[in-house]
Formats: structure tokens, sequence, C-alpha cells
């Protein structure tokens, strides 16, 4: 548990953890709504993912990670393990839409969830209790909430260094002082 | 220069370029307006930064920075070395200031900044002008104007990094799954 003094970590509080979650899908809305296409489909090469395909899999995660799971903790606990995510259903689902269908979908989903997580008017006894991941054991609703808040947050990461390292060549002599380039620090 | 075909590096196109820039302000506004105060002291430890340190930064680089390099470049070629950039600046002129109102203030110069970008109408040969920078060396228009969408989406990294990073301690076993907490890529 984080002391107050240590601005490097924070304890898990419901009211600052929403606080994140309700703000994702306008920051990607602000962030890639209506960028050229060049943008939007960029990658880092390989099987990366592009800003598109990132929105896509957060839309799949509304769907059948984060609150789905927190309902298998409170009626199952332990008993029953979660399904497993389908890191690559985004693929399918995200064919043929435009970016701006998705980022409208997005921001639907979120909206919905959260009111489904305030439905659920949970203590803190509540977020104690204990589920059971299929590779990773047995984790806190607590855990699961927090990573939610971190998922977002690693996404946007994610899509802000897919855009930036675009301009890997066109720097220059920056490429140094870019840590999102240079790869010093990400 | 990319080709059409690689979706890991896209050369620098002015109209796409500005996309981005144009995008910043409301991004950060999207991820930080209002959020509770402990978040946006949040850092990562010894002399590293907050949100609220960032969004000064990047008032102190509209204002000294991007624009006014690329004016001396204009005017002065390799003959004047640009002034030395303070990455410390914002610690003085944020003090005592809300983020409100140094998202407010970013936003503002930011939409200068793009005005008079568009004002001085830059053609392709001018984006090959040189310029010198203090530690760099020799540096093209083209490189100035490429470093600042890459800086921009650098500090939309580091600002998200930062907040997900708060919550290591929280997520439990899902450490080992998000990127941004493992520090396996960033």
């Amino acid at each position: 548990m984080a002391t107050t003094t240590d601005r490097s970590r924070r304890a898990f509080v419901m009211e600052e953890a929403v606080a994140i979650l309700t703000r994702t899908p306008a920051t990607l809305d602000a962030l890639l709504r209506d960028l050229p296409d060049g943008w939007i489909a960029a990658h880092e090469g390989g099987n990366t993912w592009s800003p598109f395909d990132v929105v896509g899999h957060l839309i799949h995660g509304e769907r059948t990670d984060w609150v789905p799971r927190a309902r298998i903790i409170l009626e199952h606990g332990e008993a029953r393990a979660f399904d497993k995510f389908d890191r690559f259903a985004q693929f399918a689902v995200s064919e043929g839409r435009t970016l701006s269908s998705l980022l409208d979908q997005f921001a639907t989903l979120r909206q919905e969830s959260l009111r489904e997580l305030a439905a659920l008017r949970l203590t803190d006894a509540d977020l104690e209790r204990r589920g059971r991941h299929p590779e990773l054991g047995v984790v806190t609703l607590r855990q699961l909430l927090a990573t939610w808040v971190a998922h977002d947050l690693d996404h946007v990461v994610q899509i802000s260094r897919v855009l930036a390292r675009q301009y890997t060549d066109e720097v220059g002599p920056w490429r140094a002082y870019l840590r999102i380039i240079s790869g010093t620090q990400g």
C-alpha cells in the first residue's frame, strides 16, 4: 500500500479508477478520429497492432473481459476460472469497419460497463473477493479493476508509440533525445 | 524514405504532421482535466516528471522551441545556433498554477503556433533548409517539424506510463501481462 508521500504508487480507490476509465474513450477519440489513414493503419512491423487494431481490442475487452470477469468473481469466486480472452478477436470483428464507428462503439460500451460497475455497488470487502484466472491463478476483484485501468493506459501508450515511431527516420539527429524512438525508455 | 507498403515508417508530410499537432491539446485535455489530484501529481520517483510537469514543459516548448527554431532556420540558416532549450523551465513557470489553466494555455499557444506555421507557407525546398542545433549540429527544418510531432507523442506516452505505473502493486499477477508495468516494452 502506498504511503501518502510516495507519488510513484497509488492505492486502488474506486473513484480514482473510474476517473481514468471514464476518460479513455474521449482520449482516443481526440487522438485518432479523422486522422489521415496512414496514421490509423500504422504499426511497428510484423504482427504488431495499428491504432485501428487496438480500438477493436478495447471493444472486445468491454464485451468479454472486465465487467464479465467481475461478475464471475462475484458469482462463482475461485470455483470457475475466467473464460480465456481472445487477443486476436478484433481482426475479425473490425474487418470492414471504419475507425469512427469503432470509436463510437467503444465509447458506448465503456459507458455501459461503468454503469454496470456502479450498479454492483462494490464494498471494500467485495474488492478482496477472489477469482481464478486461467493462467495467472488466484486474483482479486481489486486487482482485476486496477488492471482494467492500467490496461487502458498501456494501450494509450502503445498507440502513441506506434505513431511516434513512424518518424524514426524523419527526426534525424533528434533520435537521440526522443526516448520513444531511441528505445531507452518507453 | 518509407515505401507505400511499409506501415512502420512514414515520410514527413506537412498535413499529416499538422493533423497530429492539432490533436495533442485535446488529447491531453480528455486524459487529464479534472482528474483527482493524486493522478496529476503522480511521477515515477526521484526527479521524474508528473503529468502537471509535462504540460508545463509543452507550454515552454511552444514559446521557445518549435516555431521560434523554425524561424531561426529560415532567417539565419546554419549561421546562428538555436537557443538552448531549458528542460526545467516548467518548474518555475507552473508554480501555483492549476492544471486546468495550463491545459487552456497549451491549447491557445498550440493554436497560435499552427497558425504561424501555416503563415510561413513552407515549400518542399524550405523543408530541406538547414539550421544548427547547439548540441546535435546540423539539422533540417523537416527534421525539426517531424521531431515536434514525435515529441508530442513521446509525452503522451510518458503521461500514460506515469499513470499506469501507479498501479504497479495493485494489479498483482497481471503485472506479467502489462508491458507498461513489467517494462518489457513501453
